[in-house]
């Protein structure tokens, strides 16, 4: 079984509509290049003891979670309390971080300060090229909510994750998924090793539906497909791939 | 305090990156207009126990809870099944749903007509020109996964949701927000009935950052705009809006 992983998107512009989060996808698809599975997606408001309430149940449900968002140093930014507050433990003032602030703003306010204040514990993670190292506690690695600046620092991570891959086959079906039900089921019984998805197009040209196969056993994949264009009349299969 | 919400997003193909959630921002949006505050959004995979899990605590939580996704015909949809755990019921078939079955597809097979299996003690939301009708079982709406449909099933219901607006006024401040915590923090304490957000803006020409307030008060956001206006420093501010 492959690693799993949650993310926590820490932010009320989301919630209220008006920031699209651009963050999750991003992990989604970085996570599954990795061959880590991302079991649960989270968007949660910027207040302190519902982030800790799902941070505590996420950390032990799943191996890594991953949070953008809460970083900075408004009144709004409680991702570092919150983290603090799951674990149980108080805030320290880390070095390297005070150095980060220092650099960029020479007479640093209380508040800007606060960017400094890490949970007990935590890792601070000091990367090549990276200034205002992402904080690792336990198993939650905090991330800010810009998505570039979320992007630096998880590029800079991301090989202590991978896995064995996950490998995809797609099958694009004339006909709607009501005439291929059946057969998708007895599939997915047969492999269960095999993720079998069903996805309808509305609007695709020359196809109704693509059926995609994953796994991380690349034979078994290419059983799983042969055994799928096995069971489906040849004339509604528009392609594979 | 306006009614809240969940939104709780059902799909495989999110969480592997394939796909990318075009719903949770239409509903997010939607919900923000209506008055309606949405304090969660989730994406699970297509597991019936655990998106049963999900909808118990979130119908106990919140005013509404809207899914999306699981509703089709195949292996992997399995909301409904997924709904009436969550409520402890059982399945019925629902006349008005194979109905519409029957009409796109005159000799369904048993998975096909499992698309009109719905929870007991369900309604089935009838509307005037919308086939395949939502459905709603207590506090929870199920929606399909197919963009299209989805908001075409919710336009035809918004109305009922509808509660008193928010209220938004934005501020552009042409320094970073190490510059302004400190009065933020201060406005945010002294107008318990506005929501202070700062958002950082990396590539924006001409402004750092955007403050938003908002509230359901007018009067009282006017007052907090003003009060932020004299708590900056007059030159920092590019505009409002």
């Amino acid at each position: 079984m492959p690693r799993t992983a949650a993310v926590v998107v820490i932010g009320n512009e989301i919630l209220s509509g008006k920031v699209r989060d651009d963050n999750s996808p991003y992990l989604a698809a970085e996570l599954r290049a990795l061959g880590v599975a991302l079991r649960l997606i989270l968007v949660v408001p910027d207040e302190e003891e519902e982030i800790a309430r799902v941070l505590r149940e996420c950390s032990r449900r799943f191996d890594y979670v991953f949070t953008t968002g809460g970083v900075g140093p408004t009144h709004d930014d409680v991702t570092f309390r919150a983290v603090a507050r799951a674990f149980g433990v108080g805030l320290r003032e880390s070095p390297e971080i005070k150095r980060s602030i220092l650099r960029r703003c020479p007479q640093p306010s209380e508040e800007v300060l606060s960017m400094a204040r890490v949970p007990q514990g935590a890792e601070v993670l000091e990367l090549p090229g990276v200034s205002f190292p992402p904080v690792r506690m336990g198993n939650v690695y905090i991330f800010p909510g810009i998505p570039q600046y979320l992007r630096e620092k998880f590029q800079a991570l991301r090989e202590r994750f991978r896995e064995r891959p996950f490998f995809t086959r797609r099958v694009y079906v004339a006909q709607e998924e009501c005439h291929i039900a059946t057969e998708l089921r007895r599939l997915d019984e047969e492999f269960p090793q095999v993720q079998v998805g069903s996805y309808p197009q509305v609007d695709a040209p020359g196809h109704k539906v693509v059926v995609v196969l994953e796994g991380q056993d690349e034979q078994v994949l290419e059983e799983a497909l042969q055994r799928l264009l096995e069971l489906l009349p040849g004339d509604i299969v528009v392609r594979t791939e």
